[in-house]
C-alpha cells in the first residue's frame, strides 16, 4: 500500500495533511526533544532512520487526527529501554518492521497509520520512519505531548485504551508478544524485563487502536506543537534571538499556555544509580545545579528516571510530574538530556504545564508525583510558580 | 478431534498405545515425582486436574514414540515458576487451554499430541490432562527423565530443538508469546521474568516440534520408566517391602542402570534464600542431614534450585547434575521435595544415573555442575560412588 492510496481512500483534502521533508522532521524532532523533559534519547538515531526512508523516495505524510476514519487500525512504534544503552547500541534495520509484522499477524489485521507514542528525540522520528516504510500516514497526535519513562503513562491509558498487545523485538531476531488485557502496569513490567533480557533496549509495536479511539484519547495535534517549538528554536538560532523566550512564545501561540523560566545555572553534581539500566531498565539519578545571574546563590535539584521528574529550588518544589521540565542550553536551545548531562553544562530550566488530557485525576494517579515515590499531592506548575510570573511581569 | 480419530489416522495397533486410567496416572505421577529430584511440585495439583478430565469421560491415551508420524506437530504444556508458589496458588481452569490456543494461532497449525517436558509431580500429569482436554494422545517421552529448574535444560535443546515459540499464560488472562529463535537461554530468562511478573507462576505451551524430532531428540519411553518406578513403590507399600530397594530394582529392569543408596539420615538444618521465589523465580537453599544407622556420625549437604543440585557427604562430592538425587521416606517411598522439606524429616538418599541422552558433552555444558556455579568437572554418579557399590556387594 502506498500512502497516497490511503490519503485517497480517506478522502483527504490538501489542508488535511502535511508532507514531511528533511527540514520538517528536523524541526519536529528538535521540538519533540525539548518537550521530552530530559528523556527521549539521542535525536540523531531517529533522524538518521527517517532521512534514510526519505532518501529512498518513500513519502512521509502527517494527517490531521480529526480526519482519520473511525474504523482504521493504527499503532505506535517505539524504542523502550534506557536511552543511555541506545546511544551505545543503535538500531539495526528491520527490527521495527519485524515487530510490526508480528503485531499485524497477532491481530489478524493490517495497520493503516502510525501514531507517535511520545515527544522524544528517538520515538518521534521513529513513528515517521515507520510510517514511511509501511506506506501509511503518521497521525498528528501522541500519547503524552512529553516523554515519560513507562509504557502505561499515556493519555490513551487514562482514557481507557490499553497497551496490549505489545510486540517487543530486538536486533538479533528475538520477539515477545505481551498481551495483558487491561493490566497496563503488568504490560510495562513485562516489557521492561524483556528489554533488560535483550540487553537494555527493545523496539516495540504497541497501542493498537482504531481511529475513533485516536480522536477520543490522544493528545491531539501533538506533532504540530512539537513542530512549532522546533521551528521557534530554529528561527532563534538563525536570527540570534533567545531560544528559551522563543519556545515560550511558540507554546503561547500553539497551546495557549505559559512556560516558566524557573532557574538559570550550571550543573555542579551528578549522581547516577550505577548499573540501573541493566538492573531496573531505566537511567536513574539526580543532578544539582548552582544558579548564576538572577539565580546566583540558589541551588536546584532534579531527580531523573529517563526523564526529569521534579524540580526543587532551595528546598521548594517548583515542578512535579506530569508537568514538563526542560533544561535548555541558553545559546542554542538544545535540550540537556539525562543520558548525556555532564558536570559544568549550563542551561535555563523551562517549566511547561502538561497537556490537559494528561492532568485528569486518573492521569495524576498513574503518572503524578506519588507514582514516582514522592509523598506529595500534585500541584500544577502554574500554582507552584506564581511568584515567578509576578517577577517576570 | 477425538483421540481415537488420531489413533486411527496414525494407524496404531493395540500394542502401540496404553489407555491411562486413574490408577495408571497415580502410578506414573508417583514415579515421576521420585525421578523429579526433589522438584516438580505437589503431585496433588496435577493429579486432581487429570482426574477431572477422566471423570468428564475424556479418554487419555499414551502412545509409543516410535509409532508417531514424522510430520505431526506436538508441544509440551507445563507449569514454570517456583513450586512453593504453586502450592499456594493452584491453577484455575482454562489457563493451559488459553496458552495452547495462542500457540496454535501463533504457529498457524493445530497440535496433534502432547509431550511431557519433565518427570515431575505437576508437569507429568499436566501433559496427560492437556492431552485429554485436547482429544490428542500423550507421547511416551519427555525432555529430561528427571525435573530441572530451567526451560532450556532438555535433551531437546542439546539435540538441536528449541523452546521457541513459548506461550506463557497466567490465571488472570494474561498471555506472553516468547520467540527467541535458537537462543534458549534467553527464552528461559524471559519466561522466568514473565512468571515473576505474573506473581511467581506461569503456565506454558512450549517446545513445538514435529514427530521426527520427538523420536530423535527426546528421552524415549520416559513415561514407561516413571510408571515402572511408581508401580514398584505402590507394590512395596502393599507388600510391606522396602520401597527404596524396589525403586532400584525397577530402574535396573526398565533402564538397566544401578541406583545408589548414598545416605540415610534426618534433616537437621534448612537454609532457604528468603524471597527467592519472587526475586529469582526459583525456590533456592541448602539442607543438612545427619546420618543414622550405618551413616551415623556422617553429614550430608544438598543445595537446591527447585531441584536438589548436588550431594556432598562429609566433604566429598557424591552426585552432580544432571545425575538424579531423590530423598525418599524410608517407609512410604514418598519423595521429600525442596518446597516442603522440614526439620526432622527422615529419608534415604537415592542417586540415579542421568539418562544417556542427558549426558552428552552439550548436556554437561547446559546443565552440568558449572552451569549451576560449581567449580567442578562433571563426574558420573557411578564413578563418584564406586566405594558404595563395593560396600553393598
Amino acid at each position: 500500500m502506498a500512502v497516497w492510496d490511503v490519503i485517497r481512500q480517506w478522502k483527504l483534502q490538501e489542508k488535511d495533511y502535511r508532507v514531511i521533508d528533511h527540514q520538517a522532521i528536523r524541526e519536529i524532532t528538535l521540538g519533540a526533544s525539548i518537550l521530552a523533559t530530559g528523556g527521549g534519547g539521542d535525536p540523531e538515531i531517529g533522524l538518521l532512520w527517517t532521512y534514510k526512508v526519505l532518501d529512498e523516495g518513500k513519502p512521509i505524510v502527517m494527517v490531521d487526527p480529526m480526519k482519520v476514519p473511525d474504523d482504521v487500525l493504527v499503532a505506535s512504534m517505539a524504542c523502550l529501554g534506557a536511552a543511555l544503552v541506545l546511544t551505545e547500541k543503535p538500531p539495526s534495520e528491520g527490527v521495527l518492521n519485524r515487530a510490526i509484522v508480528k503485531l499485524e499477524t497477532y491481530l489478524g489485521a493490517k495497520l493503516q497509520a502510525t501514531i507517535p507514542i511520545e515527544c522524544g528525540g528517538v520515538n518521534s522520528p521513529v513513528a515517521y520512519a515507520a510510517a514511511g516504510e509501511l506506506g501509511v500516514p503518521v497521525i498528528d497526535v501522541d500519547g503524552m505531548n512529553r516523554a515519560f519513562p513507562e509504557l502505561q503513562m499515556t493519555s490513551w491509558v487514562t482514557h481507557g485504551i490499553h497497551a496490549s498487545p505489545t510486540v517487543s523485538a530486538d536486533d538479533r531476531g528475538n520477539v515477545t508478544v505481551i498481551d495483558t488485557g487491561s493490566d497496563d502496569l503488568l504490560a510495562e513490567t513485562i516489557c521492561r524485563r524483556v528489554a533488560m533480557a535483550y540487553g537494555g533496549i527493545s523496539w516495540i509495536a504497541t497501542y493498537p487502536m482504531y481511529g475513533k479511539a485516536v480522536k477520543e484519547t490522544s493528545i491531539l495535534y501533538s506533532q504540530s506543537i512539537a513542530w512549532a517549538v522546533g521551528k521557534a528554536v530554529w528561527e532563534a538560532r538563525e536570527k540570534h534571538l533567545n531560544p528559551v523566550d522563543q519556545v515560550i512564545k511558540s507554546l503561547r501561540n500553539e497551546r495557549s499556555v505559559e512556560g516558566f523560566k524557573a532557574f538559570k545555572g550550571k550543573i555542579v553534581d551528578i549522581h547516577r544509580e550505577f548499573g540501573s539500566e541493566m538492573t531496573k531498565g531505566f537511567t536513574l539519578g539526580r543532578i544539582t545545579m548552582e544558579g548564576f545571574d538572577s539565580d546566583k546563590g540558589r541551588t536546584a535539584m532534579l531527580d531523573f528516571q529517563n526523564e526529569w521528574l521534579n524540580l526543587v529550588v532551595d528546598g521548594r518544589v517548583r515542578c512535579m510530574p506530569p508537568d514538563l521540565i526542560a533544561i535548555l542550553d541558553s545559546e542554542t536551545g538544545e535540550p540537556i538530556r539525562t543520558d548525556i548531562v555532564k558536570y559544568g553544562y549550563r542551561g535555563t530550566i523551562l517549566l511547561i504545564p502538561a497537556h490537559e488530557r494528561m492532568r485528569t485525576a486518573k492521569g495524576i494517579q498513574i503518572f503524578g508525583p506519588r507514582h514516582f515515590g514522592y509523598d506529595l499531592d500534585y500541584q500544577p506548575v502554574e500554582k507552584l510558580n506564581k511568584d515567578i510570573e509576578r517577577r517576570d511581569a
